[in-house]
């Protein structure tokens, strides 16, 4: 290897800063000393840095995107009074002025997972038609074996027909994950960046996807390889689409909540260790004559804790650039998993799986008591999770382990629960501890895998 | 339409700001006032917003993501005893010290347009032995015609079959601006984003595609439909790559120069003016016994001004979303005439008609002087670029700059030079002077389309 021909820090003397002002239409670089706010029309906080040295220049452009993205909780979304949907993502008050006194209708291009469209489809007919909408539906069978970048491409060709003006007419996603990912997706390779809003109808997508700014397909039977770190516009929260999910899907939405809680608030294990079973029972519904109140308060509190506790990790870490991540916990082993066995696992069972096993090697480096772990468990066996499977197995686990080693900049940065609701990230997990728990975990809950509610 | 049933202006009494703290490995919403650096970790740039009405709660997450990328000239970039194109792109000096200090060798994943490697493969493959470089190296048919999302799939294959470190391991373009925009496309997805590096071997891509962050591909028969802005981790840009393009890909990208010099840069315009014969002969290289050290005077002081005057423009923009764009002057009307007449004009040649057309809208409005007119269209001949395309119609002009308004935000926005190497943002030119133009353009251009060489 040769010597390094140019040495280029922006410390070094033969580098000059510029700032960026603009003067009408045009942008000119100037020294900072130069640089009077009086007669110039705006300033950049974008910096280009000039070094020169023998063999030539090197320009270093340094220039900061703000990303801004909306979580809103509300009510009645498809209720046809409520115009969340179609202006909720608007933050400019004389935008939002502008198109309501406009003749012009609003224009809508709405992608939806076929299975919600069954169910939703004539409510939101009713709800554009009665809004004045142009606006063309498409109902995709969004399942995980179906997340593709063809898929993407499916909807990019319809979004094409439509004609959509991508600064003002954000494409609307409405359904699971999957839907809300490949979405994201499309929408943000469309004109570079095209904005989306995301509507959760699983309880997962609630508490997880519609928190974030991940984009994703999968590629090559790997989970989302291939992607983008691009938030939506806004994500429109309503709980009431989580009454019509399948009590599994309930239990695979807890799974991504116990993760949080596990990782970052004692208060919401235990709500779930004392309310989980409720939760299953009412759906996160209040029209429940059996738990009545207590089990709104339960909902609302598990929900808004779960994301609160989500947005807090991610929007200092919005493209991950560090990668030391609690909320990775469940997502070292659970992909390569979940691919595995497709579609026996949904991805919350998978997590939980993951979670579980990485409970053993807890307790086993002394993170956890025996009994601080026994409880954990018994609060996952009362969320109806698995807690243990036989694809899961030592060889997977390395492997998974070893392939994180290699994306993580060398470390394997595992999260590990250090107490009930608190967590650090450990790089020094010997094997033999990873084969120690491995035995117990078989050892203690291979035969128990199915949940029952007895908590 | 119904009321806002919410809103969420970041000014109003209900809003709360939290900052972003670290303790240990845990990020924390603390109020700005409760932040105590002296007892934390870390606070974050971001901020989070939560308002809370009487329908829900929303949460405004505020996140900036900082890009940093170099564009480096160097000489010699081939040459084994030249390592930037292994490591130039590093900015960290201790990782630097680490790399050289390793034992592990390099790896690298290369992308080539198929007719460059059949010039430069055996010296890109001597240098890669040389250095010790695990590599792969996919040479590809990089045309505009091909530049499609399935080529960006192929690539993507065989990265992923290299098994490539996404933190560490930047994938290596090296061709012309179409190379450069699909691997720049595929990079970005991989993992939602693998760093990039540019080689320009085109003087169109070394002064356009290597400067910016624009990446995609054509989509549905529409120019870069699909994409990302994500800038390069490094531009390399070696001009000795020039002296193998034809002549005709050297006036290819003196028009993208001379798109630079007409919005921003009077001397680089006369520059063109003076010299563009002489750059056209010399291919931008030294060792021409005709011109000698004026040709590289003049060479490296056009390329500097293009790169320069284009980084000023971007870098404040890196994301467009300032739809006022000087850099947009040619590009109003030559994507669907260039994807129209496909393979019959290169990028630079259409976007040169698109420019000589506007010149025309320009002196019709008063903008421009007859004269001056008269010495932009000679110096565009005297680049052997064409002035004019009878595949260029009025109907297509119209019709480009209504697809303009509608992704736009409303205005055409139109960049029009007023006076030599200056230029401003017009929306209000009417139809009839579009017409007057087009007609006069007609009348004065359509016989002497081609190019000679006496300025």
């Amino acid at each position: 290897m040769g010597k390094v021909s140019q040495k280029n820090n922006d410390t070094e003397e033969n580098t000059t800063e510029f700032n960026l002002v603009r003067v009408k239409s045009t942008w000119k670089c100037k020294l900072p000393q130069k640089v009077n706010k009086d007669t110039v029309d705006c300033v950049s906080p974008a910096k280009i840095y000039e070094s020169i040295t023998e063999t030539g220049t090197t320009w270093t452009v340094v220039s900061p995107i703000i990303f801004t993205y909306k979580v809103t909780e509300t009510q009645g979304l498809l209720d046809p009074s409520n115009n969340t949907l179609l202006l909720g993502h608007i933050t400019d008050p004389q935008q939002l002025e502008d198109i309501k006194i406009s003749n012009k209708p609003i224009r809508r291009f709405i992608v939806i997972d076929q299975e919600v469209f069954k169910i939703y489809g004539i409510k939101l007919t009713k709800y554009l038609e009665v809004n004045n909408v142009v606006y063309k539906i498409l109902a995709l069978p969004t399942t995980e074996e179906n997340k593709s970048m063809e898929m993407a491409l499916n909807i990019l060709n319809e979004v094409n027909n439509f004609s959509l003006d991508r600064r003002m007419e954000p494409i609307i996603a409405i359904g699971g994950g999957v839907c809300l990912d490949i979405v994201g997706l499309a929408a943000s390779l469309y004109r570079r960046r095209t904005p989306y809003i995301r509507v959760p109808t699983t309880l997962l997508s609630y508490i997880d996807a519609s928190v974030g700014a991940k984009t994703g397909v999968n590629f090559a039977n790997c989970k989302n390889k291939l992607g983008a770190y691009i938030p939506p516009a806004a994500a429109f929260l309503d709980l009431s689409f989580i009454q019509t999910v399948s009590r599994r899907h309930i239990s695979n939405g807890l799974a991504e909540m116990l993760k949080m809680a596990l990782m970052k608030h004692r208060s919401l294990f235990e709500l779930l260790e004392k309310h989980g079973c409720m939760l299953l029972d009412t759906k996160f519904q209040v029209d429940n004559s059996l738990y009545g109140h207590s089990s709104l308060k339960a909902a609302s509190q598990a929900t808004r804790i779960a994301i609160t506790t989500m947005l807090e990790e991610l929007a200092p870490n919005l493209w991950e650039d560090d990668l030391n991540r609690l909320v990775d916990f469940g997502h070292l082993i659970s992909p390569p998993l979940e691919m595995k066995v497709l579609p026996a696992l949904l991805h919350g069972e998978a997590v939980n799986i993951d979670m579980s096993y990485m409970v053993y090697v807890s307790q086993e480096s002394g993170l956890l008591t025996e009994e601080e772990k026994q409880r954990i468990i018994s609060c996952m066996v009362g969320l109806e999770l698995p807690v243990w499977h036989e694809e899961c197995t030592l060889e997977l686990i390395e492997k998974s382990l070893q392939d994180r080693l290699k994306h993580s900049g060398g470390l394997v940065r595992m999260p590990l629960p250090v107490g009930l609701g608190q967590a650090e990230i450990f790089n020094n997990i010997s094997y033999e501890i990873l084969h120690r728990a491995y035995k117990k975990w078989c050892d203690e809950l291979s035969i128990s895998s199915d949940g029952n509610c007895d908590p």
